[in-house]
């Protein structure tokens, strides 16, 4: 969706898709290739997996503004400081974001996958939408470029999909386990036995498949009743697939 | 996902997104003008909605196999002619695409949305993959696209978000609509009324929008309480966002 308001540059929200450069739309790479400012959140410390999708197609004279999560996990969710720290986070970066556009500096934020969907730009996006023009361009989920690399389709027919995340509690974890047709659990990391756990309380275990690095060089696919447990799998996403009507 | 197979053309399942072209991969685009055969579904006596979107992107010597549904609405779900007849022009769109693979001949299968998301080319998938060199590209859903255009994000912190088609029987999506943050419906048409009717069994109705033709140039979004009575939207996808935690 766009805004248009002269003279303000333009703020555009481009979603990167799972992580290879080959699956951004057209139109993202289009307007990374000719972008003068972009802007990305990376753990400190990091190069930024947002930034590392872009690498080599960035002008050699662009102006990049990292934007730095002052806390991951060192404060727990539940924390007020959690919530303060992070909101002042945001509320800078808008405030940097805002300047630019009122200097009529357009800008491209970076997001991995699809913005609106579970995206940090979202807190970014409502910090600006009211006074800055803001084009959002959706872009490929990292969940289905999770099911594509699992080589079996995700829904047929009326198959109901459920999108759980794995911070969840494991009793709101297994009932809805229990009653889906085909499922997606992202934020596995830390929560990984937590997740495997409600599976096994449910007949899915063996159906599920885990899926590590979907659409980047280092991507692996596997049933999950074959991964050794104690691991935190990064950049995974679990699917069990529908198996709805089909001729 | 790939298969390779010497000798073989590669089957090429090409998700091509909402319908903006632009929408579509930098891979998907590199493979569609680049093709030397293209398929694609279509209903009796149309154009094809996916042969439209890469209208004007073909080499003009590209040899085309449009695969023309032989039933849509005339014959019920119900009845065992609809499976057998779906069944038999399933196989023999298989067989057509099966034997340009094993003259060497690749083929890009054009696939409105993502392919593996209630895609009909998984019908032919299923039929070929065993014997042929398949690669299938995912692509940016229609639900991206049309939340994308409420211009107000989907999906934060850890809320559920549930997909549901609108042919479920109406207590199934009451039943559901009342448990999930974040909901979308698709399949819509000819269930408006019942889909309304559920929605306004929960407090749901009142949070719906409407998306008709997402990422298309005759594209609409509106309040779903704002929408006529009565109507039967066309390429249309109804959500309600998620209002989980954000700091």
């Amino acid at each position: 969706m766009t805004k248009s308001n002269t003279n303000k540059g333009t703020i555009f929200g481009i979603g990167l898709g799972p992580g290879d450069p080959e699956l951004m739309s057209v139109k993202a790479d289009r307007l990374i290739r000719t972008a003068s400012h972009v802007a990305y959140f990376r753990k400190a410390g990091r190069k930024g997996h947002a930034r590392s999708i872009v690498e080599g197609l960035l002008t050699p004279d662009v102006i990049e503004f990292a934007m730095e999560y002052p806390v991951t996990t060192e404060i727990q969710l539940s924390d007020p400081r959690y919530n303060y720290i992070l909101s002042e986070f945001y509320q800078n970066c808008a405030a940097h974001v805002r300047d630019l556009s009122d200097q009529g500096q357009s800008l491209c934020v970076l997001c991995e996958g699809d913005p609106f969907f579970y995206g940090s730009f979202m807190h970014l996006y409502m910090r600006v939408k009211e006074t800055q023009p803001v084009t959002v361009i959706p872009a490929i989920t990292g969940m289905s470029a999770a099911w594509t690399q699992t080589g079996i389709p995700m829904t047929w027919g009326d198959d109901i999909l459920t999108v759980l995340l794995g911070t969840l509690p494991k009793e709101e974890l297994t009932r809805r386990m229990a009653d889906t047709n085909a499922l997606v659990i992202m934020k596995i990391g830390r929560n990984f036995e937590k997740i495997s756990e409600a599976l096994k309380a449910t007949d899915l275990y063996e159906k599920a498949w885990l899926i590590q690095y979907a659409a980047m060089e280092n991507s692996s696919v596997q049933k999950l009743s074959d991964v050794y447990e104690n691991v935190t799998p990064y950049f995974s996403i679990i699917v069990v697939h529908g198996q709805g009507r089909r001729p």
